[in-house]
C-alpha cells in the first residue's frame, strides 16, 4: 500500500501542493522518502490523489497530484459522536476509535462527572491534540475525510442544540441499564438508519440524574446488554453495533 | 456497589471459603476492608453470592457467603473467540474486551504473521496472564462468569479443530476486503443468531492467502465496512456487531 499524507490543499489532478509541516516531517524523516517516491495525498474532505513526492527537505515537502483515487466508502448515516471527555488518554483512543469507525463529526462534551472544566480542555489545547489524532487516524484507516472536532460544551448546551436541531436528532444517549427507567435496547428501538444523528456517551462515573432527566426530551436513551461496559469502550462498541443495525457493516 | 471478589470455591450459601491470594490482596491491601465489611462474590461459573468478610490478614481472607444474587445475564450465544495473538499489551486488551463483551472461550491463535511462536508464549506464562486479565474483567463488567483461556495452538490446528467441530462452528473468521473474493459483509450473511460460534480475528500482519484457502472450508468468511480497522479493535467491533444483528444488545 502506498504511504498516505493529509494535504488539506489537494484540489485538482496536475496541482503542486505543500504537505502541512506535521506530514512533512513523517514522510522525510520517519519514511526516509526522497522526491520521485509515489505516495498518496487525501485532502480531508473525501478527496484523494496519487502523487509524486517532489522537493523534499528539512520538513518543507511538495507533492505533484496524479490522478483522482476512489476514497474508501463512508457510512451512509452521519453520525455526530458526543463523547463526554475521559480521563488520562482515554478520550484520544476514542477519537482515534471514532474517525476509525467513520464518524462525521466529534463533539466533547463536559458533563457533571467529567473531571476536566471547559476552560482546563482549552488551556490543554486539548482540541487541536484531538484534531491531530483525528489526521493520523484517518491516515491509518484509509480514510479521505478528516471529521470535525467541535468546540467543547457543557452537557446543558449539547442538549439544548439536540432539542432545537442544531446538532443532528433526535439522539440516541447510551444509558446504564440501572441508569433509567425508560431506555430501551437497541433490538427494542429498532432502529431504522436516520439520514444523521447525533450519538451522545457518558463520563467514567456516569450520567447524573439531572441529565438523564434534561436528554429524555431531546434524545432516546439506550442501553446495550447487561454488563457494564467501560467508559473508554463504549463508543466503540455503540458505533459498531449502530453500523450493523444499520446494514454499514 | 458493593466490591466483588473472584472466589472460585464459592457453591452455597452458609459456605465459609478462602479468597484466592490475588484477590485477598485486592481486599486487604488496596480496599483495606477489615472482618464484617459486606463484599460480593462469584465463582466464575455463573454464580454469584452476597458476602461478608470473616478473617482477614496477611493476604489470607475467608469470607462467609449469604443469599445466592442473580448474576448479569450472559448473552444467548456463546461465541469462543480465536484471536490471533497480537504485539505488546494489544493481547491483553483484547482478552480484557472480549470478557466484557461477554465471550464464553478464548482461544488464542498463533498465525504465519503472528510474532510469537508457541514456545515463546509458554516460556513468558503469557496463558496465565491472560487467565488473570479475563479475572480481573469479569469483576470489572460484572460477569459471574470467568470464560476459559484455552491452550494457544498454531492456525492450521484451529482450522481443523473447526472442520472437525471440536471448535463450535462453522466458524466467522473476519478479513479485510481486499483480503478474500468469497467474503460477504454482515448485512449480506444474514446471520442468524447460532446457539454457539467460533470468531476468528487475524494478527496485525492480516491473514495470509494459504489461511484464508485453508479456512474457507472450515468457516465463513466476513468484512465489515470499507474503511481498515485497526486489529487490536477488531474483537471488539466485531463482537458488537454480532450481538447487535443476534439482538443481544
Amino acid at each position: 500500500m502506498l504511504p498516505r499524507f493529509y494535504g488539506p490543499d489537494a484540489e485538482r489532478p496536475g496541482d503542486i501542493i505543500q504537505l502541512p509541516e506535521e506530514e512533512a516531517g513523517h514522510l522525510t524523516r520517519v519514511l526516509r522518502l526522497k522526491a520521485g517516491a509515489p505516495v498518496c495525498v487525501f485532502n480531508g474532505r473525501g478527496g484523494e490523489f496519487d502523487a509524486v513526492v517532489g522537493a523534499a527537505a528539512k520538513g518543507r515537502v511538495r507533492v505533484r497530484l496524479g490522478a483522482a483515487r476512489t476514497a474508501a466508502p463512508e457510512p451512509r448515516v452521519a453520525v455526530t459522536l458526543a463523547q463526554a471527555v475521559l480521563k488520562g488518554d482515554h478520550m484520544d483512543e476514542v477519537v482515534r476509535d471514532a474517525v476509525m469507525m467513520g464518524v462525521a463529526a466529534i463533539q466533547p462534551i463536559v458533563t457533571t462527572r467529567t473531571e476536566a472544566s471547559l476552560a482546563a480542555l482549552e488551556r490543554g489545547r486539548r482540541r487541536e491534540r484531538w484534531e491531530r489524532i483525528a489526521i493520523s487516524s484517518a491516515k491509518q484507516c484509509g480514510r479521505a475525510t478528516v471529521p470535525p472536532i467541535l468546540e467543547p460544551r457543557v452537557f446543558a448546551d449539547v442538549a439544548a442544540a439536540l432539542a432545537h436541531l442544531s446538532l443532528p436528532g433526535p439522539g440516541l444517549m447510551f444509558v446504564e441499564p440501572s441508569a433509567a427507567n425508560g431506555a430501551q435496547t437497541l433490538a427494542e428501538l429498532g432502529v431504522a438508519p436516520p439520514r444523521e444523528t447525533t450519538v451522545v456517551i457518558g463520563p467514567e462515573g456516569g450520567w447524573d440524574a439531572d441529565e438523564i432527566d434534561r436528554a429524555a426530551a431531546a434524545c432516546r436513551l439506550v442501553t446495550l446488554g447487561g454488563r457494564t461496559l467501560r467508559a473508554d469502550a463504549m463508543a466503540l462498541v455503540a458505533l459498531a453495533a449502530l453500523y450493523a443495525v444499520w446494514r454499514e457493516f
